[in-house]
């Protein structure tokens, strides 16, 4: 007989069927046992009746554990009134065991129960028994939503008409200058796992105009926050033929309301797991100076970040709060960020040098994007790069690109783990990443 | 005025409008100079009038140079009869230019003329000038190609019910053991860069049952020919619950042809530019056993591959040669590798422990997939894991997995660079990668 998916058995009702999944429980009440099958789309209650001419079958049954690997065949029935289960899907039905394969047992002793509705355990815990802990229903909700972000992304680039492209995350010439690289020997040469695809995308830029990339990004640094990985899926973006600096913030609002809309329509069951507030999305996600939120942070909350620096994470906060509470928004842009602070490929602003065309893209007070217009023309590009202490001589083949005719373009850097982890409310991006990498974490 | 793409010029005509892109080619023919302007949609030829009453547009207009960027105002006209060019969509029409703004120079000389029909330049040197060489018309049909192949790879998978991951990179332990690892220090620890997402995929099978993933992956295989990268995108996939061996190879046979059938639908532009034979798809895909392939080559075609072993690639370029000619198809699955050459986590062949339940899939005669039936229960697991000399400690993670309750899998990792270059008969794989790494290119 052929497998079918549990979600289906409030449809075969008085037929026979098959299921094979996981025993998510067990439940034992007099001459019955209850297992909680999971399989991929939802769990089923089947019944084992422990009768004297069904001896066989309810001496496997009676060895089942939490996670066995099963196949059970027998008749789907609706449940007898006021014994419905509004909590699972199925929740009308029931199978009533014909007959049990066993394809694979579990160790004798599990290190977690992972079918209780919360999990209580603690964060190293979670991290280091992710064979067992993805399993339960809250963490495979947050990847549901994780996949949810990655599509959206991409369905929203297509329709905006842009280009996907890969590009390599072994790289011989650092990005950005800067040490939190992680280098090695490649075939007796130096390389480094790239920070960004900053370099390739705009080169992208002068081969199809707007391209975009889905993939791994490696940074170096030794931070113990709740905002940080070491590694991470970033959702790049580079737009050509941009008529001022606006239309790139304009271009990445459409898309991450695009996002965050697709998560609401798509993961209605992810987000009942979660329940987290929906989030507040404004007609314009409003946009603010830096030196602008500065005075406000002050003025209103009585706090200050350091003058010509980058916004700190409190900053951040308070942002965020402003926004809401002011601008009845979750989404916040910051812009003109100081020179001193962003790479050297950005464009400067020409009505005030010292200042930058650069955005911060703020979710609930945590930074999830990072932009700016960059450099198209060589000289300038030279110019400063030997102001950042550069050397030009390292960043030839980048330069050379804009001596090849290269349009006004900007583009961003939006970080897929930081869209999850404010969108459920996680208590780290840790938990949005399926095995996250940090300093001290690199098994599993 | 807003610029518009000039695929839309056509539609355009007795109107004026504004198109913006790269000069491709500039014709000078008495007192007129004919450019052809390149965008993201296509090319367009306009027309300066060097006539006294034009004089500024004259001058500005005689400077401009191939890959200048450059936005041109003025009216949409039919071209006059004999004069169409079929070759370019908008080949019916033409712009007369009133207005021309200069958005980007370029250096004095470009290395290359990529307004060439043909590039024919040296590989090295179409690597090496990849921000230039990558705006020809064959290469970008080659990555429209490339995206396509990863477009309908994620789409059939959804289709087939599959859940999308992302993986780390950076590892903690070698995935297959063996010496082709990037390492690097993390942290004080010794990392990996990861060859596949092998063990990660089997943990989400442990979740979501089927997985998919699409990204790069590291070999540091000092490979000198043309079928190899050091840095490529896998097309990975794990599917659980199997019912035997074959559903893996079936599941990859509607993912394959699903992509072969994308391109040819959706890429009929790009593949004028290469003109490419239409690859032969048979119903069914063949399948035959390495040791059956072994005596039909060498009968067939007089040639041996050593016994035992890993078929080699002339050995793969003759079994593709015979499944062309006698069974009118261009993929074939070889299966039942010998257990001397596949991973230890290789499901062995009950009826024959020397060989393995395992597959590759040809294309054109060249391996483009692999995979096989996984091993799920931990005692025979960590048996095999000696067997190949490796000690289980450094794959505890992996083995608890197998701990907690696994379904019968398996999957494949399918190389997207090699479908492109076996789709379009590249002259190497390279050309299908932007910026590809090889033991000798690091940069760009």
């Amino acid at each position: 007989m052929k497998r079918i998916l549990v979600k289906f058995a409030p449809k075969s009702i008085g037929k026979r069927i098959k299921i094979c999944g996981w025993v998510n429980s067990r439940r034992d009440h007099g001459k019955l046992i209850f297992i909680n099958v999971r399989d991929r789309s939802g769990g089923l209650q089947i019944i084992f009746r422990l009768t004297p001419n069904n001896k066989q079958l309810a001496t496997i049954a009676q060895k089942l554990r939490p996670e066995w690997v099963i196949c059970v065949e027998g008749e789907i029935k609706k449940r007898p009134k006021g014994s419905e289960n509004p909590e699972i899907e199925t929740g009308k039905v029931e199978m009533v065991a014909e007959n049990l394969e066993i394809l694979s047992k579990t160790a004798k002793k599990l290190p977690l129960d992972i079918s209780k509705k919360e999990l209580k355990v603690k964060l190293s815990t979670l991290l280091r028994e992710r064979s067992l802990t993805l399993r339960h229903k809250k963490n495979r909700a947050i990847f549901r939503v994780f996949e949810t972000v990655l599509q959206s992304y991409r369905e929203i680039m297509k329709k905006l008409d842009f280009v996907e492209i890969k590009t390599p995350k072994i790289i011989g010439t650092a990005s950005e200058g800067g040490a939190n690289f992680f280098t090695f020997d490649y075939f007796g040469k130096k390389a480094f796992l790239a920070q960004s695809p900053q370099f390739y995308k705009q080169i992208g830029v002068g081969v199809f105009e707007r391209v975009f990339e889905v993939g791994p990004v490696f940074r170096k640094e030794p931070h113990f926050t709740t905002r940080h990985l070491n590694e991470y899926t970033s959702l790049d973006a580079e737009v050509g033929f941009i008529e001022d600096f606006n239309e790139i913030m304009d271009e990445l609002e459409k898309v991450i309301k695009f996002i965050l809309r697709s998560i609401i329509k798509k993961n209605q069951k992810a987000l009942k797991v979660s329940s987290p507030e929906k989030p507040k999305i404004s007609k314009k996600i409003p946009q603010v100076q830096l030196r602008e939120i500065r005075k406000i942070i002050k003025e209103k909350y009585n706090y200050e970040f350091p003058e010509n620096s980058d916004i700190d994470p409190k900053g951040e906060e308070l942002a965020g709060k402003w926004a809401r509470e002011e601008k009845n928004s979750d989404l916040l842009f910051l812009t003109h960020y100081p020179k001193s602070c962003r790479p050297f490929y950005t464009m400067p602003d020409e009505e005030n040098p010292e200042e930058t065309l650069s955005f911060d893209l703020l979710f609930k007070g945590v930074e999830i994007a990072t932009g700016s217009q960059r450099i198209h023309k060589p000289k300038q590009l030279i110019k400063n790069i030997k102001e950042f202490g550069l050397n030009p001589k390292d960043f030839k083949f980048y330069i050379d690109t804009f001596k090849y005719g290269m349009p006004p373009h900007g583009g961003w850097a939006l970080g897929c783990e930081r869209i999850v982890y404010k969108t459920l409310n996680l208590p780290t991006v840790k938990e949005a990443s399926l095995f996250p990498r940090d300093v001290k974490r690199l098994i599993p």
